[in-house]
C-alpha cells in the first residue's frame, strides 16, 4: 500500500534536491559539488536538527531509499537542466509541500523527545528551511531565507498551529491542515510577491 | 534571591543577541533573519559546544527562559535602533562581562565531561566567541575574531588562569578572577586598541 | 615501536594544519585565525563525521597529542612561511598519503557503527575531506573541492574499493590498496591537470 505521507517527502526531497543542484550548476560547481548541493540541500535541515537533538547516527544514515532517490534526482537534474525551466510551477508546488511536511516531522521529533512547544517549532523549522540556508553558505550567498519571500515564517506559524490544535483534534486532521496552511502561505506569498518588513540600522 | 552569576549570564545573552540583530539590520535582512540572527550569536558558542561534547537536546532546547529573552531582546533592538549607539559602552561592557561567564561556563562543562585541560580552555573560547563566529558566517563575512582586536585570546587566557587556579583556590574567587581577567583584557584592549600580530605569507 | 599507520595519519594532520594555517596568513587573518584555521582544516573533517555518528566527546577533545602536533605544527609554520614553497612537492604527498588515511579511518567509524557501505564510504569522504571545506567556509571562499581537481573523487573511488575487498582480503591488503588508489589519483589528477566536467545550468 503505498503511503500518502511518504510519497509527499519524496517528493520535497525530490524539490529540495532539484534546487540545491540547480544552484550548484548555476555556480558552476563540478559535478561532485553539485551531487553534494543536492544531498545538502535535501538533507541539511533533518541533520541538523537530529545532531541538535542528538539522534545519531543522523536520519540519512539509517535509510537506504532517501540517498539513492537524492542520487537519482541529481543525475536526472544534470541531464534534464534545459527543461527544469517549464516545471518550474510544478517544482514550486512539491517545495511548498516538502517544506509543509518537513516542518511536521521536526515538530513530531521534538514532542517525541519530550521538549517544549516553542522548541518544536524551532525544530519544525529547522527541518524544513535550513537545508537551504546550508546550501546558500556552502556557495558564500547571505541566506535567501534570511532576506527575501515569506518561507521560514509559514513554517512557524503552521507549526504553532500544529502545536496548539494537537491537543484537541486526532493527529491525522493536524497534520493536514498544518502542512496546508504552510503551502497556502507560501502559494500566496510567491503569487502576490510578498515579503517580510526590513528595519535597517 | 537573585543569583549574581545568572544575571550576568543573561546580561552577556541580551548583549550578544542585540550584537547578531544590530549587525543583521546593517546587512539589510528581513525580520526574520534578525530575530535568527539574534538566536544564533546568542546561543551559538553553547550550541556548537554541547554538540561537540555530546550534551543533547543542546542548552537551549532545555531552557524555557533564555528563548524568551533574546526574543525580547530582538524585539526591543528593532524598535530602539536609534538609541542602540547611544548604549555603545553599556553594552560593551555586558559583552565583556558575559564573555568572560560564557567562557567559565563552557570550561565548567568540560571539567564535568572529564575532559583534559587544554581542551576544556578550548571549549570556554569556543562557548564564548563561536556565536559571533556562527553569525559572521550567515552575514558571508569573515570571522571578525580572526582578523582584528584581541578577543578569543581573552577567553584563552582568562581560561587558562582558571585551570592553573581551580586546584588551588575555591571555586567562587576562580570564576570572580578569571571573569575579571577576561574582561579586564577586552577593556584595555579596546581602549588601546590592541591587536594580534599579523604573519602574511 | 613505531607504528606505520599512526605515522601516516600525523603527516597528513601535519599537511593539513599547514594548508590550513597557510590559507589564512594569506588572508591576512592574525595569529590566533591562523592558528584556528589550521586546527579547524586538520581535525575538521573528523570532527564532523563524530558529530554525524554520535561518536562524542569528539575525537580530538579525547586525544592529548594530536592538538599539540597541530599547535606545533602552525607555529613552524608562522616561523618557517618563507621556505614553505620549497617543500611544495613534499607537502603535497603527505597530504595526498593524509587524505587516503583519513578516508579509511572514516570508512572503519562507519562499519563499527553498523552502517551501510554507501554511507561509510560517505563517512570517510568526509573525514578526508571536510577540513578543507570548513577552512573555505570560514575564509569566505565557495570550497575548492566543490569546483576544481579530483579531491572528494579521489576519496569515493578509494572508499568503494575499500569497501568491496574487504570481504574478501585481509585488513591490512586492503587498507594499502585504497590507500595507495587515493593516492595514486590525487597524483595523477595534480600532474595532468584532470579535472571533474561541469555542467552550467
Amino acid at each position: 500500500m503505498i503511503n500518502i505521507s511518504s510519497v509527499i517527502e519524496i517528493s520535497g526531497t525530490v524539490a529540495f534536491a532539484i534546487s540545491g543542484s540547480f544552484s550548484a550548476m548555476q555556480k558552476r560547481l563540478d559535478v561532485f559539488g553539485v551531487l553534494i548541493m543536492g544531498f545538502v540541500t535535501a538533507i541539511g535541515g533533518g541533520t541538523i536538527r537530529d545532531v541538535l537533538i542528538g539522534h545519531t547516527p543522523v536520519g540519512w544514515m539509517r535509510d537506504y531509499q532517501l540517498p539513492l532517490i537524492i542520487l537519482g534526482t541529481v543525475i536526472a537534474t544534470i541531464f534534464f537542466k534545459k527543461y527544469i525551466k517549464i516545471f518550474k510551477t510544478t517544482l514550486f508546488l512539491f517545495d511548498a509541500l516538502g517544506l509543509g511536511l518537513f516542518t511536521i516531522i521536526g515538530i513530531q521529533k521534538g514532542i517525541d523527545a519530550g521538549l517544549n512547544p516553542g522548541v518544536c517549532v524551532a525544530l519544525g523549522t529547522i527541518t524544513g528551511c535550513f537545508g537551504g540556508v546550508v546550501r546558500d553558505i556552502l556557495l558564500n550567498d547571505i541566506p535567501l531565507i534570511f532576506r527575501k519571500e515569506i518561507y521560514a515564517t509559514a513554517c512557524i506559524i503552521g507549526g504553532t498551529l500544529y502545536m496548539l490544535l494537537i491537543d484537541h483534534l486526532s493527529t491525522d486532521v493536524v497534520e493536514i491542515v498544518a502542512v496546508a496552511v504552510v503551502c497556502a502561505i507560501r502559494i500566496v506569498a510567491v503569487k502576490y510577491e510578498l515579503s517580510l518588513p526590513k528595519f535597517y540600522a
